[in-house]
């Protein structure tokens, strides 16, 4: 048993809400609405590093939240914020605050309440500092988006383009060059994603699962094939990516756009006669969404190449996510 | 301006909701409900010692935001729980699960979702551990209790008995002795609080204000009071103090009384001609009420003594709280 099975057998329990533990957001039904709950802890130095701006890091803290949100369709409404803090520096809390703040505002999500603690002092040394912010959304009733609803024969699709802030990582760790350019583009990919929000909303009554891209394509695609027992086939010449991304080696395109996480776009699935819908949802809210694939009644994942052939991925480690 | 004051006006924002940061629940209106939710973060070494039982620090993390709903008059239902954890010990998480569970479900309060990470390596060691509960209650619509409510001449209420938690602590690091049972009985109170659910919903519609007794009588005193744009006036000689605590020296009891935290009992209150309804309350919910004094016109909090004098109590740092 994995640590983290270990730790699913003991939080895991049966829910009379509609969706549990392991969905992108819990569901609570309030009669006239169902609201969209979600919870992510971000710790210094596991999630991001010391030296991580401010700013950036205010905005990524609840992007992330809201990217549950919008996987579940949900328009947000609030959201809470605790912090363990190592210190009170003001100017770091007011360019936190800029960042937490401006994304909020964007999307109309209040700040209604919260906790704020100092770190402890650590083997001698205060901190880490930790982020935990629970955000709400709601949907009409019984509209929400999940994981489970795909179908054999469903499109499969994704917004905007996978893998730059995964190439925003190997540029900083020095395992792939890019220019100033490129460089720029996705470092603004993995420091301030943008909630897929607007875009989950128009999916409501469209789309038949959904889920967001933050481990990355392959296995997020195989959470929504293990919840919606099915398999999926994608199309790699079909997977949207940025000019930057394609700039970089086939090896490297392919372990960005397949493999990394941290993008934040949006995959679904959706019957093959809601494509005109599916691609006006995108133009409303205002990001291209793009069809890579099918979903299958077989088990499995396989990735095409342009001749139709099963690729080779070095990914096949989330094979393990499927039952 | 402090630490806190500096915190508190970054992440201090007008709010359309019904309450904002700073009570003990934020609300939330759906229409034909209200619901009530609420967040604390735990950390180690900072809320709780390393060596901290797990099962009792299960049911600690969950009781103090239980404690929180019940000062909001609410009724759980469900909860979320995020977890930064320094490791994967089976009996450790074996324990915890059982403390947290067996609150859970005496309450009918549900674990929804979530998020488990592991905690960073700091400065060569892991952890801390870090445990942020996000709990969620409702009420019907309009019905939650506040801090804001009191007026002057309402009467003071406090449930159960004030102060030994904090001789809990008092007994723990030395600086107070007591016999086996009187250990054992402030330990069970420190580790396993009850939080006061059932008095908390039986006091909607009747009380006036209310607040979880979690930072001491008298600061959480000054909340309602700044809240509510009032004053108060208690009697030492009227605070419930358990048989372990009376045989305590009287400065250690008013220091555990009146500034211990921990208590998570519930301060309350309501009307003179409702005294019968409140005492009423108390026997529904299986929990003693006593009126401990009276809200006033002029702001400041007293304590009077068995001759109707005003105590010097070394506590009036507490009257900072105080606009």
């Amino acid at each position: 048993m994995t640590e983290f099975e270990l730790i699913a057998r003991f939080f895991t329990r049966p829910s009379r809400e509609r969706q549990g533990v392991g969905d992108d957001c819990a569901l609570i039904d309030a009669g006239d609405r169902t609201f969209a709950i979600t919870c992510d802890m971000l710790v210094e130095q596991r999630h991001f590093f010391s030296d991580a701006d401010p700013e950036a890091l205010g905005h990524k803290a609840l992007a992330v939240n809201l990217s549950d949100l919008a996987a579940a369709g949900a328009t947000p409404r609030c959201f809470l914020l605790a912090l363990a803090l190592p210190r009170a520096d003001e100017g770091w809390l007011a360019a936190f605050a800029r960042g937490l703040f401006g994304l909020a505002e964007a999307f109309d999500c209040e700040l209604i309440g919260g906790d704020t603690t100092r770190a402890p002092q650590w083997h001698e040394a205060p901190g880490p500092l930790t982020i935990c912010i629970t955000a709400l959304g709601e949907t009409p009733p019984g509209q929400a988006l999940s994981r489970a609803g795909a179908r054999p024969g469903d499109d499969l699709w994704v917004s905007g383009t996978l893998g730059d802030a995964a190439l925003a990582l190997a540029l900083a760790d020095g395992s792939a060059t890019a220019g100033a350019a490129d460089r720029q583009a996705c470092s603004a990919r993995f420091d301030r994603p943008t909630p897929r929000v607007r875009l989950g909303e128009r999916l409501r009554g469209l789309a038949s699962a959904a889920i967001d891209v933050s481990d990355g394509l392959l296995g997020d695609l195989a959470h929504i094939a293990e919840r919606s027992r099915v398999g999926a086939r994608l199309r790699w010449d079909d997977l949207p990516r940025s000019e930057a991304l394609r700039r970089q080696p086939a090896a490297l395109q392919q372990r960005c756009a397949l493999a990394g996480g941290d993008d934040y776009e949006l995959l679904l699935t959706a019957p093959p006669d809601r494509r005109a819908q599916v691609i006006a949802a995108g133009r409303d809210a205002g990001v291209p969404v793009t069809r890579i694939g099918e979903i299958l009644a077989a088990p499995g994942i396989a990735v095409l190449d342009a001749d139709g052939a099963n690729m080779e991925t070095p990914f096949s480690a989330f094979d393990h996510f499927r039952s």
